[in-house]
């Protein structure tokens, strides 16, 4: 019997739909008939809240608990709408997901693929994966202000930070080092933030006596930037908190051909909740409907969704496919919806079952 | 009557004593007679811990208050050394310093230098400051945890934010601004650190109006980083908050050259107290005694401190000693001392007075 998929899926705002429509081109190409593909579409995002003023409701974050995994395309409207100023789609809807669905690894690999074009003179071979935490630290919302808008006023952000929610993610990271190079590399800000930056480093510590294998360094954040642009090929796996991992990542992005080409997958590895997939970049409201919009990372967001769920081959497909389509991407633009066509053209074909 | 600076000098760990001693050859040859230089040395770092015990006593604190300025090299020891396990050199004596002289503005130029080779390919005219705030947000220490070292830990640190704090370094950007490009760019993360960063936007949209002829932005840091590598030339003055700034200008360091010339300075703009001066590299104890420390952060800092103290045409000069080296560096490496020779031979010939 064929396995079915229960995909919930969020186009969201801007080219957020029109990067998932070819994702789901390519995702169902590559599975063939390895699975069914079912999908349940969610109209959420800035346009919806502009419509109807919900952002999450309960109801919904429900109906997309009950699905195997959930593909998001990218939500957030139009930077600076007056409308939206006091709507946080980005903590009530993206990050609402994330705890609400304990995501705690948020999984970013960067690749300088073969024939992708860097900013940099000599970035090497680039090849790793940021596991940034998902559920804690500086992301939680802890934060509050007394005296707003006066000259006294105090605001305070809380970073939370746990031995569970710390321990679990580091081992993680760890697990995913020795089924590559077996490097890990801690990146905090020890010497600043003590607190936070102890439990880190005593929970590295003592992970790393289960995986003796695995070589593991430390650098400070401000020191990993500078690493990313003068020898990114030394990173194997990084291991960060919640807002480092934001920063590194995209900074990440940005040094192996942008954004444009950067997955990700929020992950919850226990299964007791569905993960979540999403290319890096946002809405881009500007390009929204003129076909411009790169849909190379949403694809291959769903083949870190698939080797999730178990279907490692079908995933493999992808980014075979993806990487023959970079590698021979000429000078010319190409549409949304071209490129979706050419990798799907590129996956190798599927053995007869 | 000649004016008398009075410097403090912390010449501190590892490479520091080596590049200082450099920056204060070349200092002192750019200032000629235009004013005499004194120096009090004061030996604080992590050697001076291991040999005393001792961080940052409070008659050396008070010491060092009274004088005009303070040039610092580096402090800090070898990293992992298990004697300073228990002492954090830079918490308690780099921070403190910058925490109890009140140093609200880090001022931390970037510029690519003709003839220095950048790691971007196309990296442009690179010309900004970032005004890095230095007293509040994640670093004032306002961190605790409980239950340490067991699975129930928790471990907290907290941003602590004003419109005091926040409102006087942001005058500081934009007065910065005015004199410079008209451009000022904040940066912060404000959809996800709510309330401090909608304290740092309405300080940003309030001061504006005071300079209706600087052009406002407002980028993500995460955002930021993508910019520092694809299009570094667009920023002018950017203002952000201490963690922000302080992975921004490693960064920065790094895309303009290398961080041994990234020259700081930690300002107390009221004069209240003195300002400090500092490369921004650290100690490097794998290569002290070598000679092999580039000096021109140290240098550059100097001119900071001339700029700082009313002498800009001395400033001036160094300046322009260290553009005249860096365009006419050969291939071959030059020793630490060999540099400030060099530049204090390119220094510009002094006015008859
Ligand atoms: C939109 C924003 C809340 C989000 C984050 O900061 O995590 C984004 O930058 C990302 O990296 O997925
Ligand atoms: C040493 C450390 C505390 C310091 C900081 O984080 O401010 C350093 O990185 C810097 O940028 O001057």
């Amino acid at each position: 019997m064929t396995r079915t998929i229960r995909l919930a899926v969020i186009g969201g705002d801007g080219i957020g739909p029109e990067v998932v429509a070819e994702a789901l081109k390519v995702l169902r190409a590559a599975v063939g008939d390895e699975a069914a593909i079912e999908t349940s579409e969610f109209a959420l995002g800035a346009a919806r809240y502009l419509a109807t003023g919900d952002v999450l409701p309960d109801d919904e974050l429900a109906a997309i608990a009950a699905h195997d995994a959930i593909l998001l395309g990218a939500v957030g409207g139009t930077p600076g709408d007056p409308r939206l100023k006091d709507a946080n789609i980005e903590r009530g809807l993206l990050l609402k997901l994330r705890f609400s669905l304990d995501h705690y690894v948020n999984l970013r690999p960067t690749v300088l693929f073969p024939g992708v074009e860097s900013p940099l003179k000599d970035p090497g071979a680039v090849d790793f994966v940021v596991v940034r935490e998902g559920t804690e630290g500086p992301y939680v919302g802890n934060g509050g202000a007394i005296r707003v808008g006066t000259p006294a006023e105090v605001a305070n952000e809380v970073s939370v930070n746990t031995a569970f929610g710390v321990e679990r993610v580091v081992r993680y990271a760890f697990a995913k080092a020795a089924e590559r190079r077996s490097r890990l590399t801690l990146v905090h800000k020890t010497n600043v933030l003590t607190f936070a930056g102890s439990l880190w480093k005593r929970t590295v510590d003592a992970v790393a006596a289960e995986f003796p294998g695995v070589a593991v360094d430390y650098l400070h954040v401000d020191a990993a930037t500078i690493f990313l642009v003068t020898d990114p090929a030394r990173f194997d796996v990084v291991v960060t908190d919640n807002l480092f991992g934001d920063i590194l990542t995209d900074l990440a992005g940005a040094i192996s051909g942008g954004i444009g080409l950067a997955a990700s997958g929020n992950i919850n590895p226990s299964g007791a909740f569905p993960s979540m997939f999403e290319p890096v970049h946002g809405s881009a409201p500007d390009i929204a409907g003129t076909g411009k919009a790169d849909p190379t990372a949403a694809i291959l967001s769903t083949a870190l969704l698939l080797d999730h769920l178990g279907l490692p081959e079908a995933a493999g497909r992808i980014t075979a496919a993806v990487t023959a389509d970079l590698a021979s991407r000429g000078a010319a633009a190409r549409t949304t919806t071209e490129i979706g066509d050419a990798v799907r053209a590129a996956l190798p074909a599927l053995e007869p079952r």
